[in-house]
């Protein structure tokens, strides 16, 4: 079933969203009408990927912007102002949440009153959904010239159309490629600890009946040096001047793809970009033990194990083939300074 | 608690074993006492790794030369060894096994009647499973020299005291250099999908008290980069002269350590060098698809999703730093001509 993966009901008035704990068991849809349920789903994963999360931003502030009570004017732009930033605190690593935020913010607190500070942040996070779209078809037509048909691509955690508003970006690139006619396989990487990989990006590309193989994360390098593997590509939550940040275990896979001598590629939109940190100036968010310990109600590890569950780890760029861009295609080194002139 | 992983029980007249697919939750004694029951065991990894299969398949023979019915003594030599071949080929990847039935049986069939026939088997077994605990402790004061205090030791799988009749032959190698006074901390990666590294190996080192810290098999590429990782340390299943086979995530766990220039030991007794194959001629058992669709009741991929399961890879020796053995540390290149004169 293709429907955008977080969206505004106008009916409703609330943001919708599909919520990716369920999968791949069920598809379930959930309405989030209150901030502190968003702050819930970002955290949860309910909504998860780069993309998505920047959407998710701006609709919550959207949401804010509707929900807040106030006294007066003033007391209601310092609670829409303090709620963004704790929403933008939900995930301090994924740099598109706090970008969607900013962005929808900025152009509320234009608004001369409340009803035009809600109506143009609704505006605001309804254009940036959309251009969401149009940037990973974007990715989509640059990146598929990378692939050549009978290609079999390997993917970790899931930037698919589940991770956008649609379409996706690692995915975007292959489903591209697949629209152009390309013969193209995938191996998904399943993703520990929370298994995006084995969910959600075989759910969405068996849906679309593009082929997928699930592999644990273990395996890359094994399938890499028996030949099955052509060309790999990931999503990204943060690209810095020195560095990818994106999902654990994607560095492991770029050390044993420059090994094998396997093409490394990052889709991400321009929006991941961030200009003013390097690598060093990020901090990787530390999730929760139990996601090592436990699978629901089994135990797979023991009770109080001590555990290290870094959410993401940084790729350095010299391990960057390229980065798959909506303006094109970026090969390492790649100028920041020039970049942010031409996107800014 | 310490007990040998699998034994012989003289008052039940049956071998006894820990259930490994019951951990870390629970602590199961499993009595054997058909050879039936010992082939659904070893299937199901109740019963796993290289030395402990060794045992299994000398206390394998053992259990079928008091079971079998015959017409006669030639009829009941010929039951034996045909129950001994199919016992070899629960699982084939794993040299131990074979290993393990061909010297028990070798040593049964001289005897002269069936009473000489029984009693030379269970001789043999407990001589061999004996001589496993002697062996890993051998490894384990060779391999300690490699360690310095303060190391921290990533392991994969497990290749500890569960795996063996007793005391282990990675996990050997850190439990002596504790013994020997060393402050040894062990990174445990969590070994998709059956995960004995979260469950087992875990599960031992709490239990004895050494420091483990646990992680997901893709972590660690992030944990080397970060310099948390001072060596690593793991089994083996069979190893040949150009490669060691060993758990599905070894051979990338290699390249890791080779990008990172951190020293890679494969800990494991003469008995698992088969001097008769290369790389080329060992096939790998590709296992049951369910082992990453689901966990217990939880579907962790979509019904149905096509899977690759092989259960081991190839790390080529030249990615290989040193082999402990019980006779002393073997540095690639190894001859296996003159291996095989000194150990036969």
């Amino acid at each position: 079933m293709w429907m955008r993966t977080i969206d505004w009901s106008d009916e409703k008035g609330c943001i919708t969203i599909i919520d990716q704990t369920a999968l791949p068991s069920k598809l379930v849809l959930l309405d989030i009408d209150h901030v502190n349920v968003l702050h819930e789903a970002i955290l949860k994963l309910r909504v998860r990927g780069a993309p998505a999360l920047g959407a998710a931003g701006g609709f919550g502030v959207a949401l804010l912007a509707r929900s807040i009570r106030a006294n007066d004017f003033k007391d209601y732009i310092k609670k829409l102002t303090e709620g963004a930033e704790s929403l933008k605190k939900v995930r301090p690593t994924a740099v598109n949440l706090s970008w969607g935020v900013d962005r929808v913010l900025a152009a509320a607190l234009t608004g001369k009153d409340r009803a035009e500070v809600e109506s143009t942040a609704l505006r605001e996070a309804k254009a940036l959904a959309d251009e969401d779209v149009a940037q990973c078809r974007a990715i989509g037509e640059h990146g598929a010239k990378l692939l050549e048909s009978s290609d079999t691509v390997m993917t970790h955690c899931n930037a698919g159309r589940l991770a956008c508003v649609d379409w996706g970006t690692a995915l975007g690139v292959i489903r591209s490629a697949v629209e152009q006619g390309k013969d193209i396989k995938v191996i998904s990487c399943e993703t520990r600890p929370l298994n995006q990989g084995s969910r959600i990006t075989c759910f969405e590309l068996m849906d679309d009946r593009i082929p997928v193989t699930l592999i644990t994360d273990s395996m890359a390098g094994h399938f890499m040096r028996a030949g099955k593997i052509q060309k790999v590509i990931v999503g990204a939550d943060r690209i810095v001047e020195d560095a990818v940040f994106n999902k654990i275990g994607t560095y492991s896979h770029s050390v044993l793809a420059k090994a094998h001598g396997i093409p490394f590629y990052v889709a991400a939109p321009l929006s991941t970009f961030d200009f003013t940190r390097r690598e060093k100036d990020v901090i990787i968010e530390e999730r929760d033990p139990e996601e090592l310990r436990r699978w629901n109600a089994t135990q797979i590890a023991p009770a109080g194990v001590p555990v290290y569950n870094p959410a993401f780890d940084a790729t350095p760029m010299q391990n960057v083939t390229a980065i798959i861009t909506e303006q094109g295609i970026l090969e390492p080194p790649i100028s920041f300074a020039r970049l942010k002139k031409s996107s800014s």
